[in-house]
């Protein structure tokens, strides 16, 4: 019989443990809701499986629990020193510092440098469209793709994101990595000893592979060919380069590397809608670009066309509704940290309910 | 025999036909300057090809030769109406804005509606980089790629285009179409009368097709499945829905609506380095990833790893000493336009000297 959590008591549970780690309770509740938000969302590589390496770091001292932030704004730019903080909490507060720039001045571009991973951007572009803002969130990642004819990793799966807000309809969350898929896919086929589809990665060597194992030791691939390698190598020029974060191989593995912190790198830019043109009147355009392109024809055997965040969407109901399923493994780490800090993860179990089915 | 070109001729020679249909001195050299500079480039799909058409939407009254552009500057957003101007000039002054407003404030948005088809986003990106200006472009264009699942065209191929200045290296110029080859490959395929590799197109019934014509009456596919989708659908979303241009089926074809202007959409974003860090340790840190990655091993029969923008840099140099090679149909076109205008194509040939070759 599989086990099904109650999202909002694993949120507790997760936040328990980064509290026990030393993190306020404000940024324990932030950590955790990134992460059960990524497991709703059917994210599952950036869910719960991602709270063991966060906590190890922490105890680690590869980074910062409870660290001081720094953020410098010259004209519509800041320049957020995430002070090697857990990611979800340094890109609250970029998040937080471009819906405020762009409110104040109609744009915004928020650069960050010394964070960590951050999790899935779906998070913070959410919160945006709440608050009729337009964002982009771009982040570097530590190596995992080649080059366009290179051998071994060298650029992240550095992940591009959108948010636009819409006004019956639900909002436009386009949140990717820039590889054929995302890294975290293959360690979880990895952790489940499933194979992968050809396409998605080489292996050491350099040959093409379906084994998890050996294209976690290899290389994911860029999606769309040098199309892909150019963005991922952009988005770390803007979050690496420019923000003074590390880029390419001075992006740490949060893995691998027990001696640096990551200096993970991101960039947000925001866009006040009310600055071009009336928020009902944008919201109205929207509305109608996705009717006329969900009416549109469908190829042979597609039963509807979809935005992006919209399959994500209803997969929040559903966990919702019917609770989050965790690998064995998993239960096993979180079962494991809550033994040390004194919490039960069978308290975020689901009661079942009649209706709850 | 292959009659060559010279590019410094070929621009003065275009841009006398463009004087001819009305259009400013100034402005006819920006408009030949940007297509010849594709040609130059290698983007032959961008490059004097593109004239002919040019010509007849201005001489149809379904371009503006020389309208007045209005410009609304809040805060860090500046929307531009481009007045159904050609969309060279209409870029052209989107970037003179967008650098302007970097310069003032750190970062810039630029908003661009009423426009037309505006060439290679290169053309503006390597103006900027001269300029220490980081630069993301992008632009709408009308329908012709289906969403994911779709039947028929319905997105734009809309290019997604940054530059990024280097040192001592050359700088970054991404300047790509979000389909998986431009359209305006398939049509050069066409007009050289050649077939197109499997996966590039849909024919009109949605079967894949290797047929340029069947391609061009179908639908070319966006790059890397939903992800592409998603990224053409966000360009669109802020270059045609949040400027006030069209979108979707709003925006018109250049070669197929002869009773409305296009409508096309651009967006244009600035950073100003300075505003981040010092220009010149900036500069040293992408030179430094240029060369890391550029030393990185490389995969079995690959010479070297690109940057994005090189290619076309050695082939801008190429074809500068060799001139350029135009298909038969484009000479015909380009004589024809200028016996009307009292113009010798035969002016723009390439003298031979034994140095040039
Ligand atoms: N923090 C990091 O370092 C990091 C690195 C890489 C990836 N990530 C995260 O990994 C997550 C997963 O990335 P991914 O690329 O595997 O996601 P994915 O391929 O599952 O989805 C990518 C996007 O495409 C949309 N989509 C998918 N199918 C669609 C369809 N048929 N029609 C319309 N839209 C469709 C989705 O809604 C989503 O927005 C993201 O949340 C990303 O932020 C994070
Ligand atoms: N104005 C419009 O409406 C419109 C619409 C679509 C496309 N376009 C233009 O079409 C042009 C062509 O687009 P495309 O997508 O066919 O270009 P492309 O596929 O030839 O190249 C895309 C990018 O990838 C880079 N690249 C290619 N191979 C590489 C490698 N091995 N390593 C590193 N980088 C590599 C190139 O330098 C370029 O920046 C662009 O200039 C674009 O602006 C314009």
């Amino acid at each position: 019989m599989i086990r099904r959590y109650d999202w909002q008591k694993l949120a507790q549970y997760c936040a328990g443990l980064f509290t026990a780690a030393g993190v306020s309770r404000e940024h324990a509740d932030i950590i955790a809701e990134s992460l059960v938000q990524a497991d709703l969302r059917g994210i599952d590589s950036h869910g719960v499986v991602r709270a063991d390496i966060y906590l190890k770091r922490l105890e680690a001292g590869m980074m910062n629990a409870d660290g001081q932030m720094f953020a410098r704004t010259t004209g519509t730019v800041t320049l957020l020193d995430g002070n090697n903080n857990p990611g979800a909490v340094v890109g609250t507060r970029a998040l937080e510092l471009a819906l405020e720039g762009a409110r104040r001045n109609g744009s915004a571009v928020v650069g960050v440098k010394r964070s960590n991973h951050f999790g899935t951007c779906a998070y913070y572009l959410l919160k945006a469209v709440q608050r009729d803002t337009i964002m982009i969130i771009m982040s570097n990642a530590s190596q995992t793709m080649p080059p366009t004819g290179g051998l071994r990793p060298f650029i992240g799966t550095n992940p591009l994101a959108v948010g636009v807000p819409a006004g019956r309809r639900l909002p436009f969350i386009l949140d990717m990595a820039t590889s054929v898929v995302a890294r975290g896919k293959i360690i979880v086929a990895a952790q489940k000893g499933e194979s992968i589809p050809p396409g998605w990665a080489i292996d050491k060597y350099g040959n093409p592979t379906t084994d998890a194992n050996a294209a976690l030791e290899g290389s994911v691939l860029p999606m769309a060919g040098a199309k892909g390698y150019g963005i991922s190598l952009f988005i770390d020029l803007l979050c690496g380069v420019l923000t003074g974060a590390g880029f390419g191989r001075y992006v740490n593995n949060m893995y691998e590397n027990w001696d640096e912190p990551q200096n993970v790198g991101h960039m947000f830019i925001a866009f006040d809608i009310g600055k071009f043109m009336p928020t009902e009147l944008f919201k109205e355009r929207v509305d109608r670009y996705i009717e006329e392109i969900k009416a549109e024809p469908r190829a042979p055997g597609v039963s509807e066309i979809l935005i992006p965040g919209e399959l994500e969407h209803r997969k929040t109901l559903e966990r919702k509704s019917r609770g989050i399923a965790l690998p064995a493994s998993v239960e096993t780490e979180l079962q494991g940290w809550g033994e040390r800090f004194g919490l039960d993860l069978s308290s975020a179990l689901l009661e079942e309910s009649p209706y709850s089915r």
